[in-house]
């Protein structure tokens, strides 16, 4: 599948992962580590990330990378997680992204979605003038 | 707009805000504090946030709620930001965030989307026993 860059800002990538092993969806080290090195082997470069388990199960967790971020919450009761993967630039491959996720949750089960965020047809460029030291 | 649900686990909405205010747009400080009182007025519990301005201009950041997360990336040379407020449960209306912030930004022309997240006919409840403390 090939993205245009010419089309819109960002590429957004939405994933319903089904019939995950429950075990790695609940175990919080285990998906941050899952979305890091899926951030990475799309050739994105990580800024920071966010990690939580919520009681009894689930996990919800973010990566903020320099070409926008990957988002995931998990439901183990259920086997399932949603995840979003948003990049900017033709530098990196979301769908890299969301392969590596589904062979580290062990998806059976799995769609995905593609979106073009920021249509360019649609920008209307203001009257903005940088300033340094940003605001 | 009614939310379902029983429908799904999880309910997103995509908002585009094209035409806002660029000035709000580069303004880090001012983009994270739109977005947490946006995640607030919709009755979400923060749980942390995380910000960062990119040079030479754009804000990029994600509120983690209790809820699930929203997510925010500008693009001030366009007066263009694209936001994405993922919830679960039905006491978090999304619908909410979306117009504080379409405000808090001084958007004059948006468009949103809303997806389901997680179907319910689609869900398989796995042979998952709980396991306390969680991995």
């Amino acid at each position: 599948m090939e993205f245009d860059v010419t089309e819109s800002l960002g590429r957004q990538l939405i994933g319903e992962l089904y019939e995950c092993d429950p075990l790695v969806l609940n175990d919080v080290a285990a998906v941050e580590q899952a979305m890091v090195e899926a951030a990475v082997a799309a050739n994105a470069t990580v800024i920071n990330s966010t990690f939580h388990h919520f009681s009894p199960y689930g996990v919800s967790g973010v990566v903020v990378i320099q070409e926008s971020h990957l988002a995931v919450h998990t439901w183990p009761e259920y086997g399932f997680a949603s995840v979003d993967f948003f990049t900017c630039g033709d530098s990196v491959d979301p769908m890299v992204s969301l392969k590596h996720l589904t062979q580290s949750f062990k998806s059976n089960d799995m769609f995905v979605s593609e979106f073009h965020r920021g249509q360019r047809e649609l920008l209307v460029k203001p009257d903005f003038e940088v300033k340094f030291p940003p605001m």
